[in-house]
C-alpha cells in the first residue's frame, strides 16, 4: 500500500483529492486539517455555495461510499510537536501539502492578515521540513505552489528554472519571481526554502506552480451529497470562474476587475486531480526538487466573462451584463503570457476532453440549486479589500 | 535636521551608525531596540571580545562625548503596536533596519531557531513596511540585506536586476536568488516582500546587499571604551576575519571550513559606514525600489587566514597554523564570484585606503587588549551547527 498523507484534507483540493485516490485500491489515506478555511470564509460573512458536512460526517460517508477510512487528526501544522507525532505515527510514503491560506485577498486585508498568511504557510511548511528532515528523508513532499509565483514577466514561463547569460558566461538558475500579493509571496518564499532544504537534507520534492482550478467534484465519485467537496464564490476565497458563476445566477452583471486582458492559466479540478496523482506515481530521486507548472491552457478574464455571458444565456436562458470594475490589484492588465507546461504531459497528462465550456455547464447546473444559499451571501461577492492603501 | 530611526541600534553596526552619524550636525539620531544581540550571543556561550556596557551607559557616554542625544525605545520589531507608535512619535525621514537576526549559524540550531530567525526578521520587515504605509510613504527605508541572498551563481552579480532573454523576448527581472542558510533565506523573502510593497504602496526603499564587514570603530571617534561597539568572535556571531584573529590572539590555529577557495565580498567598517550615509543622503524616489551590492572587494577565505597568519608573525610575533576542518556548511568550495558594486561608487563611494592588511594590525592591536574575554569563551569559537543532519 502507498501512504498518503493530506494536509488540508479538509479543502476544496484536499477532500477532491481523497474522493480521488478512493477510487483506487492502492492507496492508504491519512488527513490533517484545522479547519482554517471553514473559519476563514465565515471570517469574510461567506459560505460554501455547495453545503459542506462537518469533518466526522465526511469521513462516515467516505466510509460508507468507499468501503475504507481515512485516518484523520485535527491539528495546524504551526505547532511542530503535533505535526512531527502525526507524521511519525501516520508513516507516509507521500505528503501533499494543500493546507496554506489560499486567498491573495484575504492575505492583502491588513496587516494581521498578512502576519497570519506569512505564519500559517511559511512556518507551516517550515516545521514540515523539519519533521520529514528528522522522520525519514524519503518521504515524498509534493508542495502546491502557484503560477502567480512567476507573476507576468512578459518572458515565456519555463518549469522552475531557466538559463541565465551575462557578461560571457552562463548559469542555470531558479526562474525569477515576480509575485502579486502577500499570499503569492509566502509561496515564493516557500519555493526558496523547499530548494534548499531539498538541497541540503536530500529530500525529495515536487513543487507545483498549479493554474486557477476550476469545476466540482464529477468524475469519479457520483454526486452524493455528503461527499461534496466545497464550492466558494465570494471576493476572497472564489476563483474567478466561480464568482462569474455566482454573479450569473443570481442575476448579477460578471464583475470584471480592469480590462480583463489579464492572462491566467487555468485547469478543470479533475485535470488538477489527475496531475496530483501523476506527481503521486513518480517520485522525484532522492534530493531532487523538481517544478511542474500545473494547467490546462491560459485565458483572459474577458474571454472567461465572456464566455459565461454566452452559456448563461444560451443553456439557461440568463441574460447578464459584464461589468468593469477599478481593479482593486494592482497588475498588468495587457500584457504577454506563456508558461511551459510539457514535464506533466511527458509523465502522461492528457488534458480533458471536456473542455471550458462543457465544464461550465456542469457547474452551472450544479449550481443552480444552490442559488438561495449563494443570495444568502450576494454581499460577500464584490471586492472590498484594495491593494493600494 | 534629518530625522534618522537606527533599527538595532544596540548591535554591531547600529552602534557604529550612531557613533558615525554624531559626528555630522545634520542628523537627530534616534533608535530602537529589544536586546536581542546580547541574548542570542549569550544563549550560545559566548560574549563580545570588547566589552560594552548597558544600553542607558552607552547613551550617557554618546551624550558626553557628542553633547546631543539620541532618542531610544527599547521594544521588538514584531510588536506592530510599538513600532507603529515608535515611528509616529519619532517622525523619522529615513529609517534604517539594522534589526535581524544575523547568523547563518544561529539560523540552522534547529527548528526553533529557524522559526525565531523567520519570525524576527521576516515579520518585523513586514511590519516595519506596513507602519510605513499608515505613518508616511515618504520615509526612506533603508535595510540591510547581505551578497549572500544571491549565493554563488557562477556569473557575474549585477545590482538587483537582470535582463533574461528567453524564446526571442526578453525580460528586466530581480536577480534570481540561491541563499545558503535560512538566516540568508530570510533576506531573500525581505527582498521579495520589499519590492513588493514599494510597487503597490510608493514606498521608497533601498535594499543594500552588503558583504561581510570587518573592523573596529575607529575613524570617527576615538577609542572609548564606554563608546565602543561589540565584537564577536564566536562560531555564530563572529565572522570569519573575526574569528581568525581571535584564535591566532590565544595560539589556536586558523580553522577554515573546507578548502576555503569559497570567495565572498568584504568591506572595512568604515566603509559601511560611508556607504550607509550615502545612501541616507541620497534617497531613492518616490516608489522607488533599489538595489546596492555594497562591498569594496572579494577574497577567498584561505587568502584571509593566510593574511592573518603572516600579520601574526611579523607584527606581533605570534605562530599559527592553517587548519581545515569539515565544512559544517552546504556551500561551493571552489567557485566564480564577481558581483558588481558601481552604484554606491557613482554616488561617491570611494572605498578606503587602508586597506586589509592595516585594518588587520589596528584590529589585532585592539583585541590584544582582551585576550583574556577571548580564553574565556575559546569554547565557543569552533563550529558545533552542522547545515547536514
Amino acid at each position: 500500500m502507498h501512504k498518503i498523507l493530506i494536509l488540508g484534507i479538509d479543502g476544496y483540493l484536499g477532500w477532491s483529492f481523497a474522493l480521488y485516490l478512493g477510487g483506487y485500491d492502492q492507496y492508504e489515506i491519512s488527513g490533517i486539517d484545522n479547519y482554517l478555511r471553514r473559519d476563514m470564509v465565515a471570517e469574510i460573512g461567506s459560505q460554501s455555495a455547495i453545503p459542506i458536512p462537518r469533518m466526522t460526517e465526511r469521513l462516515d460517508a467516505y466510509r460508507s461510499h468507499f468501503h475504507k477510512n481515512i485516518h484523520f487528526m485535527r491539528g495546524s501544522l504551526t505547532d511542530y510537536n503535533f505535526l512531527y507525532n502525526a507524521i511519525k505515527s501516520i508513516g507516509p510514503d507521500t505528503i501533499i501539502h494543500l493546507a496554506e491560506q489560499p486567498s491573495a485577498p484575504y492575505s492583502m486585508i491588513d496587516i494581521h492578515h498578512t502576519i497570519q498568511t506569512h505564519t500559517n504557510n511559511l512556518l507551516g511548511t517550515l516545521n514540515l521540513l523539519y519533521a520529514i528532515r528528522d522522520i525519514n528523508t524519503d518521504i515524498h513532499l509534493i508542495k502546491l505552489g502557484t503560477l502567480g509565483e512567476y507573476g507576468t514577466p512578459g518572458i515565456d514561463i519555463p518549469e522552475g528554472f531557466i538559463t541565465v547569460q551575462y557578461k560571457g558566461r552562463q548559469a542555470h538558475l531558479p526562474f525569477p519571481k515576480s509575485p502579486g500579493s502577500f499570499y503569492h509571496l509566502t509561496k515564493v518564499h516557500d519555493t526558496h526554502n523547499i530548494m534548499f532544504a531539498s538541497k541540503i537534507w536530500n529530500i525529495r520534492a515536487t513543487d507545483i506552480m498549479q493554474g486557477v482550478v476550476y469545476g466540482v467534484q464529477d468524475v469519479v465519485v457520483p454526486r452524493v451529497i455528503t461527499l461534496e467537496t466545497r464550492f466558494d464564490f465570494d471576493h476572497c476565497f472564489g476563483t474567478v470562474i466561480n464568482r462569474f458563476l455566482a454573479q450569473s445566477i443570481i442575476g448579477h452583471s460578471l464583475t470584471v476587475y480592469g480590462k480583463g486582458a489579464q492572462k491566467r492559466g487555468f485547469l478543470p479540478q479533475t485535470d488538477s486531480m489527475k496531475c496530483l496523482k501523476i506527481s503521486v506515481d513518480n517520485p522525484p530521486l532522492p534530493g531532487e526538487y523538481r517544478v511542474f507548472n500545473q494547467f490546462d491552457r491560459t485565458y483572459s478574464i474577458l474571454e472567461l466573462a465572456t464566455a459565461i455571458q454566452e452559456i448563461s444565456k444560451e443553456y439557461f436562458g440568463i441574460t447578464t451584463n459584464i461589468e468593469h470594475l477599478d481593479n482593486p490589484r494592482v497588475e498588468e492588465e495587457e500584457h504577454y503570457y506563456n508558461p511551459e507546461n510539457n514535464k506533466l504531459k511527458e509523465l502522461g497528462y492528457k488534458p480533458s476532453e471536456t473542455n471550458l465550456h462543457d465544464q461550465i455547464i456542469t457547474m452551472f447546473s450544479v449550481l443552480l440549486t444552490y442559488k438561495d444559499r449563494i443570495l444568502a451571501r450576494e454581499h460577500a461577492i464584490l471586492p472590498n479589500i484594495r491593494w493600494r492603501r
